[in-house]
C-alpha cells in the first residue's frame, strides 16, 4: 500500500483568543496549511476537524461545514472527530484513513478549541464530563487521578518529588523558544515546587492551562506528494487503543494500556521501536503522565523515566528530546488542537523547520491521550527519502 | 481493492426510552449487532460512535470509551463520528475508511441519541446550533427552511400540496410494519393536510419526531467476511460531499449539492447508476427533502419526483421503494443513530430479512443529510454475490 505523505503544517497563536471564536481559529490555521503545502482550497477532496466541545463551549455545532464554507473547500467532505482530549491524534488516524483507503488524495486536517471565555470551574466540568459518572460526579476528576498515581509512583519506585518539576522546567525551556506557545517563559524549580497544591502531590506547575488554538497538517498519497514538493514526512506508523473507561478497574495504576498498545502498534506497522525515536512529543497535560508515556512507549523501564529526566536524557541536547515544542504544559492545551499541534512540531522537527528547537532527527514520534489514558493514539513519522 | 462487507446490522426500539440514557442505547445495539454477526468483542479493533451532541443533550461526553468499556471490547480503538444530523452516514464512510484502509479487520459502528428528556425547544435548541449563527439567531431554522423550500418548490414546479402529505402517508404506512418505529400507525392524508401548521405550507406530519434509539452495523474485509458466514452484504459506492454553510448562499434552493456530488461519487464508485437502485432510504426528516433527494440522486427529474409519489412509485410495492423502514417521519429521528438505521433497513431488505416490508431488491442506496443538505454521504450496497 502506499504511503501516506503530510505535505503542509501551522499552527495559530496558542493562548487566551479573546473576540475570537472557535471558526475563526480554524479558519486560521487552514488558511496557513493551505498555504504552508501550496494546495488550493478545491483540490481539497476530505476535511477532518478535531474538536471535543464547540457545543459546550460555545452553543456551536457544525463547525466542519462552518470551516468547509470559510476555506471555499465545497463540496469536500468534512467530519467532525472527537475522541475527547486525543481528538487531535483521532484526527490523524482518520486523515491517515481518508488517504490510506482511497477515498481522498488531499485531506485537510484541522483541529482547535476555544475554552478560555468559560471560567475554569465551567471549563473543567466539560472535560470533566468526559470521565465515568461515578468518577467526576464523587469529585474524582483527571487532576485527583493525575494527583493519586503522581503519589503512587514516587512511592512506589523511589522517584524524587523534584524529578516531576523538572518535566514541568524542561517543557517551559522549550516553549521559550515557540511562538506559538502559550507560555513563552522558564520556570525554575523552586517556583514548580511551592506553587499552590491542586492534587497532592502535584501543584500548579504540574498542570497544563486552558488554552485557545488551532493547528493544521495536510495529507495525501505519496505519489500526489510528490507533484507538490520533494521534501515531505511520511506516516510510518499509526494506531489508536483504549483502556478501562472506569480508571480504578486497570491492574497497575502506573501502567497505561492505551498507551501500550498504540504503541506497539504503530511501531509495529513503522518497523521501527523505541530506540528508532529521534524526538517525541508526549501528552504532558500533568507531568507525571511524562513519565508513563516514556515507560508505556519503551522508551524507559517501568519505574525508571524519573531517571533519566534526571539525567537531561530528555532535554533539547539530550538522546531523546521530549516535547521540544514546550508540551501541553508551556504551548497549551486547546483539547481539539493538542494532538495535531504535535503533529506539527514533529513534521517541523522532520522537515529542520524548528528554527531554534530544531533538533536532529530522522524519526519522530507522537502520542496523545485521551482522558486518564481512556484512549490513546500514537504515530509515527518519518522525513520522506 | 478488496471490497468492505457488511455482516451484521441491529437498532434498538426507536423512541421514547424513558430512563435510559445514550449509554445504554448504545450498548443494547452493540450488544445485538454483536450477536446478529456472530463476532465475539474482543475481535473487534475499530469501534466508532456515531452521535451529534450527548454532551449538550446529556452533559456526558467520553461514550465511545463508555460502550467500548460496556461491550468488553478494549483495547479496540474507539472515536465519535458527528455530522451533526448525517452524524450516522458518516458513521458508515468512516468506518468503511478504516477496514478499506486496512487499519481495522473487525469495525462495529454503533450510532445513537439520547434526546426526547428534553423539552422540544431544548432539542431544537441544540439541532439549530448546527446552522450558521446568522441563520438560527434571526429565526431562520431548520424547520423553517423547510417551509420556503416547499412553498418555492410546490409553486415553481406545480406541485400539489397533497404531493408532500403523501409522503408522510407513505411512510407512515411502512412503519407500521418496523417493529422498531417510532410511531406504528398509519395516518391519512386528511390528517397531515389539517394538522397544525409548522412552517407554512409545512404541517406537524410533514416532519419527522424528536427520538431516542440506537442502530449498529459491523464492517470487515470481504475476505473475513466469508471466514463468518456466506450471506452478507457490500459496500460498492461510498461517498460524501458539503453544499454552502450559509443556505440563501445555494443559487437554486430545490438543488442541494452535497446530495447531487455524495450521490455522484457513489455511483461512480459502485458503477451502477439511479436506474439499478432497486430501494432507497431517503432523509425525510421533512416531507420536502424526500422529492429533492429524489432529485438529486436522479430517481427523478428536477421538479418531478412528486409525479411519481403521486403515482405510488415510491411505494412499496412501486418501482422504487423508498423508505421501507418508515423513514425518519415514522420510524423517528435520533440524530446520530439515523444514518445508521438506515443502512441497517437497507442491509435487512439485500438480506431478505425485512420480514412484512420486505421488497425484492439486489442493491440499495441510503442518503444522510447533515443539516439542511450541509454535509450529506450517500451509500450503495449490494447482496454479495
Amino acid at each position: 500500500m502506499e504511503r501516506v505523505a503530510i505535505i503542509g503544517a501551522s499552527m495559530t497563536q496558542f493562548g487566551q483568543r479573546e473576540g475570537e471564536w472557535i471558526q475563526d481559529l480554524l479558519a486560521e490555521a487552514g488558511i496557513e496549511c493551505l498555504e504552508d503545502a501550496g494546495v488550493e482550497a478545491d483540490a481539497v477532496e476530505h476535511l477532518y476537524v478535531s474538536n471535543m466541545a464547540s457545543g459546550e463551549f460555545e452553543g456551536q455545532t457544525g463547525v466542519p461545514n462552518a470551516l468547509a464554507h470559510d476555506l471555499d473547500a465545497m463540496p469536500a467532505y468534512t467530519q467532525r472527530v472527537d475522541q475527547t482530549s486525543s481528538s487531535g491524534g483521532a484526527g490523524i488516524f482518520a486523515a491517515w484513513q481518508s488517504v490510506a483507503s482511497g477515498a481522498s488524495d488531499m485531506t485537510l486536517l484541522v483541529g482547535g478549541e476555544k475554552m478560555t471565555h468559560k471560567t475554569t470551574g465551567e471549563a473543567t466540568d466539560v472535560i470533566a464530563s468526559l470521565t465515568h459518572p461515578v468518577e467526576y460526579k464523587t469529585g474524582v476528576t483527571l487532576p485527583s487521578f493525575a494527583g493519586l498515581t503522581a503519589r503512587h509512583y514516587l512511592e512506589r519506585f523511589g522517584a524524587p518529588r523534584e524529578s516531576l518539576g523538572k518535566v514541568a522546567v524542561k517543557n517551559h525551556e522549550n516553549g521559550v523558544d515557540n511562538p506559538h506557545a502559550q507560555f513563552q517563559k522558564e520556570v525554575d524549580l523552586e517556583t514548580v515546587l511551592e506553587s499552590p497544591i491542586v492534587a497532592d502531590p502535584l501543584r500548579l506547575y504540574d498542570f497544563c492551562p486552558i488554552t485557545d488554538g488551532s493547528a493544521a497538517l495536510m495529507l495525501c498519497p505519496e505519489s500526489v506528494a510528490r507533484e507538490y514538493t520533494d521534501d515531505y514526512v511520511v506516516i510510518s506508523g499509526i494506531d489508536g487503543a483504549t483502556d478501562t473507561h472506569v480508571v480504578h478497574e486497570r491492574e497497575d495504576p502506573t501502567v497505561m494500556g492505551g498507551v501500550v498498545e498504540s504503541g506497539k502498534g504503530a511501531y509495529e506497522m513503522s518497523g521501527y521501536g523505541p530506540d528508532d525515536i529521534d524526538v517525541a512529543e508526549l501528552h504532558d497535560m500533568f507531568t507525571i503522565l511524562e513519565f508513563l508515556q516514556m515507560e508505556g512507549l519503551g522508551f524507559a523501564e517501568q519505574g525508571e523515566a524519573w531517571k533519566l529526566v534526571e539525567d537531561g536524557h530528555t532535554e533539547r541536547d539530550g538522546e531523546l528530546p521530549i516535547n521540544t515544542s514546550g508540551g501541553l504544559k508551556s504551548k497549551g492545551h486547546p483539547l481539539g488542537a493538542s494532538g495535531v499541534a504535535q503533529g506539527v512540531e514533529i513534521y517541523e522537527q522532520l522537515m529542520g523547520e524548528a528554527g531554534p528547537r530544531q533538533v536532529e532527527a530522522d524519526v519522530g514520534l507522537c502520542c496523545n491521550v485521551g482522558g486518564f489514558g481512556n484512549c490513546v493514539i500514537t504515530t509515527i513519522m518519518e522525513a520522506a527519502q
